[in-house]
């Protein structure tokens, strides 16, 4: 029987890598990857450090398939993504059938933490759904970028007894979520935050977590969110590409405050 | 100038614990410990199995202060939660000053990510708000319970472009949250989910995740609930204690579905 593992490899820093991970990078005859024809040559080289690093007590493969294009201009997000999901599942099960032997273990490895904003479960979900093919799964959690925001500003993601809700800034951008105080956003493109600069909110805000590259940008959501505007756009034209995610807090009557005072900005 | 690192040390198995845990484990002099006075001897000797592992590369010490009693008689939640934090950061401020040298490292180990439901950074910040004692913090982060209760059940948290949003019992039990289909439970000491057999959803559930006790149960929420709640009685009895944590999945017409078919029951 054909296993593959899903492995969360943390948030872009190898040392978020956990020991689990470590044990199941080195069980691997063939890594997977899908080639974004991207320019995100960072996230390249960082993959190929974590094999470089923690992969050597096996000989393995990596193989490269192409990544299909997604239609970004289409008005139904969820259609479009289930579309591009398909398709995305039609060459990983060709890389499967075709690379990977009948008793041997295949990997994909994911940034961040595998359940949170990622495709590669549901991907494999429809390839054993069409029922052509079987393996087993085993699925290694990883440090996501949630965690690591929470870590580098010293903060906690929840208040007291309260909850916290992770959404996107699609979703943040059409109005702030009932009945919570404290929302992560991800997947953020058009810098949601600055549709609520009406809320008494703090935000703690992140770029390129883990990596040498790290932004931390923290305060009252009023007095920063133009600061971050500027910050985000500048790293971007400069690197081609950004990952960011932010932690936004309404301010409560509620003691004692979770978290540490935020870190100077840097 | 002292430190205090804050290190999320996974969920339950040693294997959870990241390269930068490792790292942080053994540049700490003192390691502080609450005694809860409760009868997780388990979880005791899992932390020392961490630091038997991973701390081997400096000497150490352990201490063990005395973890102040929690009225959990009291109506009001959040002030008996403020109350118990204010005297938990006593004993630590007398534990850093008594034993912490001007120079020296300290850590507190954290169940899962200390960003999730735990006090440490809450208590640190007032620590240093009282002004009295200061040292540097930094935050190490951790694989959560809900990162390993998703692994297990090898489940997305989030369907695509849909929030998640994590909650505790107490709140569950006063009304399914507004607007989201997908909820994490944590803190659940009254099986909330048994008020919510009228929605047509899904429950992915796990007990002592991560640790050679480790149950889980998924399934519809209506088939599955009087199971789980008789399989957590049982172990509660057997075991003296439980954690345990649980995500709820409304079904919505929304394709395609996220994550993979539940695993078979345990």
């Amino acid at each position: 029987m054909r296993e593959i593992v899903v492995i969360g490899v943390g948030a872009g820093d190898p040392e978020q890598v956990t020991m689990q991970a470590v044990s199941a990078l080195n069980r691997v005859d063939v890594f997977f990857v899908l080639d974004k024809g991207e320019v995100k040559q960072e996230l390249v080289d960082l993959r190929a450090e974590i094999l470089r690093r923690y992969a050597k007590d096996k000989d393995h493969r990596v193989v490269v398939g192409r990544d299909p294009e997604r239609d970004r201009t289409a008005g139904a997000y969820v259609e479009a993504v289930g579309d591009w999901r398909r398709r995305r599942a039609d060459v990983c099960a060709d890389l499967i059938v075709s690379e990977l032997g009948e008793d041997q273990v295949g990997a994909f490895l994911v940034w961040g933490d595998p359940a949170l904003y990622d495709s590669t479960l549901a991907i494999l979900d429809d390839i054993l759904a069409r029922g052509e093919l079987s393996f087993e799964v085993e699925v290694i959690p990883g440090i996501s970028s949630v965690s690591t925001l929470a870590a580098r500003h010293r903060v906690g993601l929840n208040q007291v007894g309260r909850p916290v809700q992770i959404t996107t800034g699609r979703r943040l951008a059409k109005g702030w979520p009932d009945d919570v105080d404290d929302v992560v956003v991800m997947l953020d493109a058009q810098t949601a935050f600055t549709e609520h600069l009406d809320q008494d909110a703090d935000i703690y805000w992140g770029a390129y977590l883990g990596t040498p590259d790290e932004i931390l940008i923290s305060g009252p959501l009023r007095e920063v969110a133009a600061e971050i505007e500027k910050v985000r756009a500048e790293a971007r034209d400069r690197k081609g590409w950004i990952m960011d995610t932010y932690l936004l807090r309404r301010k409560t009557d509620q003691p004692p405050p979770a978290g540490l005072r935020p870190r100077p900005k840097e």
